[in-house]
């Protein structure tokens, strides 16, 4: 027999993130279960990666999920097998998407439909065709349906509270006139770097090995100068804003991989052989040094003009985007109710425990509603 | 017979952040109501300034609550009877609490006991008596009780995130060490005009008479000058930091009201006086400027150490807070998952639209919580 508000999390991703959420879903167990007058009851029913899983018939919770996944030889169920095994839960289940992909984020519909809650970091679901944005907040019950709920906080900005923010203006009848930023860690890291407002910084391909070294960048650092990750969380906001944006690619995104290395077959290709373009982001540098600025890697939704942009721009010295630390990301939203002064929230937008928070307090969200 | 998903709101308080909230919220009903697949049903049936009410016997929604509350007549009923009033309503109730009233904080437990769900941004409950902050919160179904829900996101920083996100952080298990920042529109403006960054500002006590002017002061300025509303802020923060805070008087908070003019009878006597002490003032501004920083009303809990406090500080120029614009606020919340770089929040933290966005959207998220 399930107890009182006994919870089912089925989760897919043990990587980076991953295992941090396994782990502050561990904590968070701990003290929901000792809460005082209402305590609530966690089980992890499911685990898997895209090569195995761990779970039982009886839907009895994992144990140890580590060491069981190491020893685990059962390989993940589909899509459809894994929604059939969690709508016989006896009880109600929150799937946590760990993962960047896009099959696991198609099917979002297909479970939601079924009365599964969603909660997840995943970009692809929410900045994909527009078609599939909407059949997600039609399903949901907290879109138009009457399924489960679904929150991805960490999908723009990691634990940053970036979407509840935007959809609390939003919802309160705010206008948001434009949502402007610096929307990756990595970028930020990079141009932090490469053109610091005290001066110096490397050539630009020296500063992305050493980006890539400290573990800012993509295995593949190509995945970040392309562009399309700040055109993916820009989707988003400006979908959450009101804009009918179709996907990612259909407005201005400047990618950094010059035209001459698109061809590359290989990262590592690619990286011996930027030096030869450092001479064009030298210039770039040096124009923006010339009129006391400095380039940032900026995006930006302006709402009233319909118009979505990612890419160079430069920037005033005094600026609070230009003095960004670290891999700090900034958004700044403004609206009629901030008038001139923009609602700011600035912070790591990258990292695995960060990014985990988000997952967890949306996860926390959802058990409050599925009371 | 109640529609489904109708939930009935009473609102104390008709000032300048309840006629914004009053208008809000009548956008919210229209869009509520219209919702596709999810209707839901506002009604407000009370609606009371501290000298008169209007409401219905029969729980009628009100119409144009503004003519009808000049032509009321009715004495607003007593707090007790007012609770008697709203547990028969036929359906969920949630008051709305927009005045800074010490008497209606404290009649929380009794609401909440009786699962009637407060929102408010009156600091006066959760910055008086922690024995006050405890009934509170063992009553309500968002602490450890089982009565009606409590939200007060507008208590700090108006409508900007800073509650939710300090929640978020502390119940998915981060380590707060330090809240930092400024927190007081008022006290924004005035050390933005009195040493901005670039050099210049007036006597002191010409700003503090600028700033009143111009509508960024209580009416009497030395509300704002002895540094309580900070400092019920801070309390705030620290008690949800874990922080057991006795009062907003049981650390050290510095008040601007030099020691002399504690005995003035009235605020304008008070400002008549003040430039007596411009010259303090001016030293204190000179020290900081001989080392290249700036002096600002800064807050701050250092949780580890168990150290509230609140007063001038001299903060270097390129610091964010001393960057500050117009009356904007600034929290940074340093915490063990951020490491060296805050999460930082910044923005408008005073006025009528953003205070009542606040409670607006605490509404919206208690409605979900009703369902």
């Amino acid at each position: 027999m399930p107890l009182p508000r006994q919870v089912f999390i089925a989760v897919i991703g043990a990587g980076g993130v991953g295992k941090c959420f396994l782990s502050q879903l561990s904590g968070l167990a701990t003290k929901l279960s000792q809460a005082p007058g209402t305590p609530h009851y966690i089980s992890l029913i499911w685990l898997s990666t895209s090569k195995k899983a761990i779970y039982h018939a009886d839907y009895k919770s994992l144990g140890d999920w580590e060491s069981e996944l190491q020893n685990a030889s059962k390989p993940a169920l589909p899509l459809p097998e894994l929604c059939e095994y969690l709508v016989k839960a006896p009880g109600k289940v929150v799937l946590v998407d760990n993962t960047s992909s896009q099959d696991v984020a198609e099917s979002y519909p297909m479970f939601l439909h079924k009365g599964i809650s969603i909660v997840t970091p995943n970009k692809k679901a929410f900045s994909g065709s527009y078609e599939l944005w909407t059949s997600i907040f039609k399903a949901a019950s907290n879109g138009s349906g009457t399924g489960g709920y679904v929150f991805h906080e960490s999908s723009v900005g990691a634990g940053l509270p970036v979407i509840s923010t935007l959809k609390d203006l939003v919802e309160t009848g705010d206008e948001v006139h434009k949502i402007e930023g610096v929307f990756s860690g990595t970028m930020s890291f990079l141009f932090n770097s490469f053109q610091p407002t005290s001066g110096g910084g490397g050539p630009f391909s020296a500063e992305v090995s050493n980006a890539k070294d400290k573990g800012y960048t993509e295995p593949d650092a190509r995945d970040d100068l392309n562009g399309l990750d700040v055109a993916r969380k820009l989707t988003i906001l400006a979908r959450l804003a009101g804009l009918q944006v179709e996907s990612p690619t259909s407005f201005p995104v400047q990618s950094l991989i010059p035209k001459e290395l698109e061809s590359c077959s290989s990262g590592d290709e690619f990286l011996q052989r930027l030096p030869e373009f450092d001479g064009q982001m030298d210039q770039a540098k040096q124009a923006a040094e010339s009129e006391g600025k400095v380039i940032r890697f900026v995006g930006s939704v302006d709402v009233p003009n319909n118009k979505v942009k990612v890419g160079l721009e430069k920037v005033d010295k005094r600026d609070p985007i230009a003095g960004l630390k670290g891999s700090d990301n900034m958004i700044a939203m403004y609206t009629k109710r901030y008038g001139d002064n923009p609602l700011i929230i600035q912070g790591a937008g990258a990292g695995g425990e960060v990014t985990a928070m988000g997952v967890t307090a949306d996860v926390v969200k959802v058990l409050r509603l599925l009371d």
